[in-house]
């Protein structure tokens, strides 16, 4: 059955109009931001333009003219009888405007947290291309990964006290290569999993995407609510849990000892398998003390680790670091899946990882130096919004002083500033995540200044301190669901 | 409901004995084969100790040591009440062993139709590292591709009479990755798909577990039988269609013009997406002529292609060229899956597009030494085989005198060889596949000199012309399923 949006609950999800610019306007950008990062998904049957104009208190013109421009621009069909439903696919003209482009100098995307290669990156691949015609005389598939990769990251669990055999290491193509196949390998369609109520959206996507039924825990407070997890599990019986423990995407939190030590009791207990991500943990950028890794609290627990976010976006390998017995599912499930990762790029990780650490510490002091810069911007720019300064990770999360984040984000676009909306970071729908931003500070500090001016500018226009500029109509269109 | 075989059936599985050592290891041996390459599920019951001493005509004494042999190899599970059940996950030991590692020179591995590093590659690694400092300034995520990359397959497509966009390029983690990426995007549980009735496993695997239920095709002749197909397609609606048209794999075969035609007209009337793994088609050892891309008699056919089988595994790096408007929906489903492919590999491969085709040369005429010395050494040492010369692609496509596939796989194992057995490769389950064998010629000359003659020895065995070496135990459970 397609699903239906009332017009009460759309007229919610696209807030009160900042109007700036005709209304109709304001609101199909609104409601192009809100298909395209997936909140009114594709097949939504969208209520009838009378319905929506009487919720939204707009004339009938105008919701007219709404439909027609999403009519227009590929994402609404409207048919006789069967009112207006959203439609992807579209023209792929959008998606190619967010990847990362030299060209594309006047748009800034604050939409990926992932860290351009530090200081140092270029040598390592410089050795490991010395290394490369061993290599070369290979078929080069590693469906597990490259033999002295898997052993380099195994010594490395060892050393930091969870004894590792090479044999539980899988890699994979990045962390979202690792969640990916732990959903498919772990989950039967209908079972449930465990989410944070607040996280990385891709992830819980890639769950729902194998059949998994998300249960999510409250957003207020810690991410991890022991009771709030025991009273879920006490609930029904749960497949999975997947957590995010260091320096947690969004909200940089870091899991206290206690709150392990709970939760892999209760997990155990309850038969729940831990898939813990841990591939912000090397981006400790004030050296505070972290708890060990999960598997040490509950040797069941499935580690996930990368270099993508270590290191360099563009190194697209990750890991598992698996209990013994759950390593051969894996594997045999990466045959359907990519057969294997890059080898070139998991030689270059090798490099990286015995080299001593020098490159990761060189991204690490950028990484500071860029989230210092960011909060001496923003704190200059918009001293109404919060900014709280984490100790690890790749973005801040901000907390603006009004319900206005989907707003913002469709202002900064006009500007030339791409975002994600503070509600993609919450599992369950609804207007909890309006109070906040993530901003990754991933960029040069030239950049970082400029995305700052641009975000000032919208935020005045949302708040009425100043006239919007002329609105470009095709610019929020761009802000396409890409999220890292 | 668990999986069950009866006895008369894993009888008929397991073949006749070659009576080489005692019967009980001999089927065991079969058995842990079956096994490891999913003939016989995990979770599958198996008869009982005594119905199968029956069906094979053999003591229960034999059987009841089979059962123990698996039960000690982690491989069986046998519980009071509920009989024997097939247990997989296993140790992890047995999937390392098939990793290709310098330090195992013992054991030659003829399971992976990737080819080695020709020469010139290394040299596009290089011109690749001297162009990366531009790629380390951004965060290296390209879900959709690397431009440049993008904008060289399109034009490629162009020249090749079919003009495209670099909007229609979606870079995948090789092969394997675009089609997963398009059996999760285009299936719903449920829907149907055209298979192959002899193709690649790993290729309807990943469509079985995105829910779809696969019609193969009959067997006999050409793969590609258009009256079997027209007769699918009218029994029962049908998604999509999955084929391997140029030097199919493991055919070698060529679809030819008419029946590209025919194929286009029938999916095309009952609204079939032609899914088209074009991968091998670079792979023209012959330099035979082919007819034109799928794409040009289907303009809704999604076209695969593959760095990984036109110059080496190692670089995963595949696309799909799509109609426009299924573009978005991969790049989307993209970020679920792995956010993007290795960012230098990308590069890596542009350097080889644009270089004139020297690198894809030598590899051609590398494969092409490979093929004729492979074909001579069979002819020499294994007259009774039939190995017709293939045009193009990365293996002979081999006819045994008798049903004797698995039995000979089983047989090379103990002799250090690793082999695909036949019945692999046919989609339907039963013992078509007996009388075949895929055999890749991509290793160097000596190797494939020493497989051969390993070969020749196994299948003395089996044929009974030669006494058994002493067999190793162990041997046979390295057969780990892994094809490519």
């Amino acid at each position: 059955m397609a699903p239906i949006v009332s017009a009460r609950r759309l007229a919610e999800l696209l807030g009160g109009l900042d109007r700036v610019g005709p209304a109709y306007r304001e609101i199909a950008d609104r409601l192009r931001l809100l298909i395209v990062d997936g909140r009114v998904a594709d097949g939504t049957r969208l209520p009838s333009e009378r319905e929506l104009a009487v919720a939204m208190d707009v004339s009938r013109t105008t919701t007219t003219r709404v439909y027609a421009e999403l009519r227009d621009a590929g994402l609404v069909r409207s048919r006789q009888g069967a009112g207006s439903v959203v439609r992807l696919p579209l023209e792929s003209s959008t998606a190619s405007s967010l990847i990362v482009d030299a060209d594309d100098a006047d748009t800034i995307a604050l939409t990926y947290a992932a860290p351009i290669g530090p200081p140092g990156l270029a040598r390592a691949f410089e050795t490991a291309a010395a290394k490369l015609p061993g290599l070369l005389s290979t078929t080069g598939y590693l469906p597990d990964g490259l033999p002295v990769l898997r052993e380099v990251l195994a010594q490395r669990y060892t050393d930091g006290g969870l004894p590792t055999d090479p044999d539980q290491i899988v890699v994979t193509s990045g962390a979202m290569g690792a969640i990916s196949l732990l959903a498919r390998t772990l989950v039967s369609p209908g079972q449930r999993v465990v989410v944070e109520g607040t996280g990385y959206p891709h992830a819980h996507e890639s769950f729902a995407a194998a059949g998994a039924r998300l249960s999510p825990l409250p957003v207020d407070g810690s991410p991890w609510d022991t009771e709030a997890l025991t009273s879920v599990l006490a609930g029904s019986p749960h497949r999975a849990a997947y957590l995010v423990p260091d320096f947690h995407n969004p909200t940089a939190a870091v899991m206290t000892d206690a709150e392990r030590t709970t939760w892999a009791r209760e997990l155990r207990r309850h038969d729940v398998v831990p898939v813990v991500d841990e591939s912000l943990r090397e981006l400790n950028l004030d050296g505070v003390d972290l708890p060990p890794v999960f598997a040490t609290y509950d040797p069941r627990a499935m580690l996930i680790g990368s270099s993508s976010k270590s290191y360099w976006g563009g190194l697209r390998v990750g890991w598992i670091r698996a209990p013994r017995d759950a390593v051969m599912p894996l594997v045999q499930a990466r045959m359907m899946d990519d057969l294997g990762s890059s080898a070139f790029d998991q030689l270059v990780l090798s490099e990286l990882l015995v080299e001593g650490g020098q490159t990761a510490a060189a991204g690490r002091a950028r990484l500071r130096a860029a989230r210092d810069h960011l909060l001496a911007e923003l704190a200059r720019e918009l001293p109404d919004v919060q900014a709280p300064c984490p100790a690890g990770g790749l973005s801040l999360w901000v907390t603006l002083p009004h319900r206005m984040s989907s707003r913002l984000t469709t202002a900064a676009a006009r500007h030339g500033l791409l975002l994600t909306p503070g509600p993609r970071f919450f599992t369950r729908p609804g207007t909890a995540g309006e109070r906040h931003l993530r901003l990754p500070y991933n960029q040069s500090h030239e950049t970082m200044t400029e995305a700052v001016a641009r975000l000032r500018s919208a935020y005045e226009e949302v708040t009425g301190a100043r006239p919007a500029d002329t609105p470009s109509p095709s610019a929020p269109a761009k802000t396409l669901e890409m999220i890292a």
